[in-house]
């Protein structure tokens, strides 16, 4: 039974008041708020049970490594990856992406090969390409969406030519919420020969993720999206991509010995994690990822999926309400404009002053807006610990918004 | 004055026993412990001042940018930058120089050109130059360390030819403690048209550093040694350097636009920062630099002194031990090795046993161990928070340990 008022007891931000009024927080998208536990865990960590980690013999040290070591196990769980050895820890998607970038794809490709992405990606699923595209004329080919925001995966595997290497997409849109296909992507570019990326930054928090069942060759998620420390994340990679990664960042662990006139790397996943690690994040991620699973991320998006059809419900009432993304299976993420000139920073404003919290902008991803013929949004993006009480506050406050600037 | 038992009831963790006696800790070098102040603003920004920075406009996350974005300021002033505009944020050291190697040399240099390093580098600062080695044929020049472990600026600068494009160097050893002369590198390089990278891992924690006085390019830090979080840290990059670095990581924050056939970047330091930052993290470091300031780096070095020349008096009392570095006014860090046939591991072993946490191996220096013809040694490294009394626990360690191998 899922007991959102006890999940609600276990994060301390949100009995908070904001502008004097109870904090609604909805964004989520964003960052999530930390549970006592994730807080606790990090707390105990530097209080009593701190050292570097990997290097040592001493006690602290064992001890620290055993924290964070073990919570490799804990991410491929979470995942269900085959093995633990799969998870490269690091600071969270964007680092994540990035390393793809700089380990697999610059090594094996060359000018005019292509990357194909979907026009809703998220700039950090973006960017890195756009190094490849100014620095080695890579081509950059991207797929549309439709006017409800769904993503066709045939149409993603339709643009793949014999030039193609890549297809870097997101599992689901943080501005529309909408869940893409990424299993069929994976299973018909795996039959072409082509690798596929899948930014799971939102998806991971809001639906139980299979790496093994997706196929993905390298699945990214993000630290602080999943109720964990910010500075923490992992990425899952396949064994046999390993092999043709190059190392991205050099320093102490990821190598078996220096010399002044050559290095011997590690094997994976050290091979890819460089330097003293994010140790207490990680160790936070851990008790975040255990705090969910031990909710069940079906009963989490089971609760998300009624947050979701209670505002569309509601929301379908309001006709002076432009809500982007109308897939009927979204996740609960709702950007949205109103009628009136009000811009959305505007809207996120009067929202703050009833304790809502939204994001307003581009949330970095501006090929979409430009897509959708927008300047910016506002976004109430939802997590496992609100309500449709909170649903109710957002669009009172909304309501009050209209009024101001009708 | 200078308080060492306040000090220490400031840092919970140093009342803690290890195997039934009083923790001795003397793993600095790999990583300090945390003040309670830095525990507890780490649990207010997860508990009651939590969101995303830079892109929202609600009071939750205005908090979280004012008290992340103020941190910039600390670390200036930390280092006596001449502008916060200077500071770049980044996970630690290893982050830093990588950054500094992908950002600046690979697109600066050539086939050909030079970098020159000293053999006691640590592998942060190694394996980064290896990466342009192995793929652009960069040549790495090394220069020795003498008997006692001193870097003769003049031999530096010396190795310097028209091929020289970067001198990369320590401030201060982690393995012998040298502190090196880092000011006249940088002065002479300077003449002759060659940038300077420091690596300020260990000297930012045992010296005031003043980036202005020693004019270095880049000046790199890592947060988890200065007593602050893991997972945190910066680098100080000279602004006409900015100019000369294409963006290392991508994704958002460090862009001002994205469009599906470019970007235009941000101007640094934003530029170098993408992706959802360590908020807490850097709020944490920022505490953390404080509470160093606070007690003054003056202070804080000539506490760190006295317990140096207390330990080299007592070491030189005994005949069985080897300490690796003795310039006169070397930081307190000592690597050392004693007769008979103990392996470095055995001898930390034994000291964990009372309770003494040293670091044993390699001590990310391949090169430097080669130079000194050892495979691995010992090393107790002193921190703000340690004692006289606490030298006589680790040497009466060290005599228990002696006997059991003689």
């Amino acid at each position: 039974m899922y007991d959102v008022n006890a999940i609600r007891a276990d994060f301390p931000i949100l009995s908070r008041e904001v502008n004097g009024k109870p904090l609604v927080y909805l964004d989520n998208g964003a960052s999530a708020q930390k549970p006592q536990v994730v807080i606790d865990a990090i707390t105990r960590a530097y209080s009593q049970e701190y050292a570097n980690v990997h290097r040592g013999l001493h006690f602290l040290s064992n001890l620290a490594t055993d924290n964070y070591e073990g919570v490799r196990a804990k991410i491929a769980r979470f995942l269900n990856a085959k093995s633990e050895d799969e998870i490269v820890f690091n600071s969270g998607t964007t680092e994540g992406i990035n390393m793809v970038a700089y380990s697999w794809a610059m090594p094996n490709m060359k000018a005019g090969d292509e990357i194909i992405l979907s026009v809703m990606e998220h700039h950090a699923n973006i960017v890195p390409w756009h190094f490849l595209r100014e620095r080695m004329g890579v081509v950059l080919k991207w797929v549309d969406v439709d006017s409800t925001g769904a993503l066709d995966p045939q149409a993603v595997l339709d643009a793949i030519t014999d030039k193609t290497k890549l297809i870097a997409v997101t599992h689901m849109s943080n501005v529309l919420g909408t869940k893409v296909d990424v299993k069929s992507i994976c299973t018909g570019a795996r039959e072409k020969g082509v690798a596929v990326l899948v930014d799971g930054s939102q998806a991971a928090v809001h639906l139980p993720v299979d790496v093994q069942d997706i196929g993905a060759d390298f699945y990214a998620i993000t630290g602080h999206k999943l109720y964990g420390p910010s500075g923490s994340g992992a990425i899952h990679i396949k064994p046999e991509r390993f092999a043709e990664m190059r190392p991205f960042i050099g320093g102490g662990d990821m190598i078996r010995e220096v010399a002044k006139d050559g290095v011997i790397y590690n094997d994976a996943p050290m091979k890819f994690e460089a330097g003293t690690p994010g140790i207490v994040q990680m160790i936070g991620l851990g008790v975040a990822v255990d705090y969910m699973m031990g909710h069940g991320m079906d009963a989490i998006a089971a609760h998300e999926d009624s947050l979701r059809d209670y505002a569309v419900a509601k929301l379908n009432g309001l006709n002076w309400v432009q809500v982007q993304g109308t897939t009927p299976d979204k996740g609960a993420i709702f950007s949205f404009t109103i009628d009136g000139a009000a811009h959305a920073h505007d809207i996120s404003t009067i929202l703050d002053k009833r304790g809502v919290a939204v994001r307003a902008g581009q949330h970095c991803t501006g090929p979409l807006m430009e897509h959708m013929g927008l300047n910016a949004t506002c976004r109430a993006s939802f997590g496992m610990y609100n309500t449709t009480d909170e649903v109710d506050v957002w669009l009172d406050a909304l309501e009050l918004a209209h009024e101001l600037f009708a």
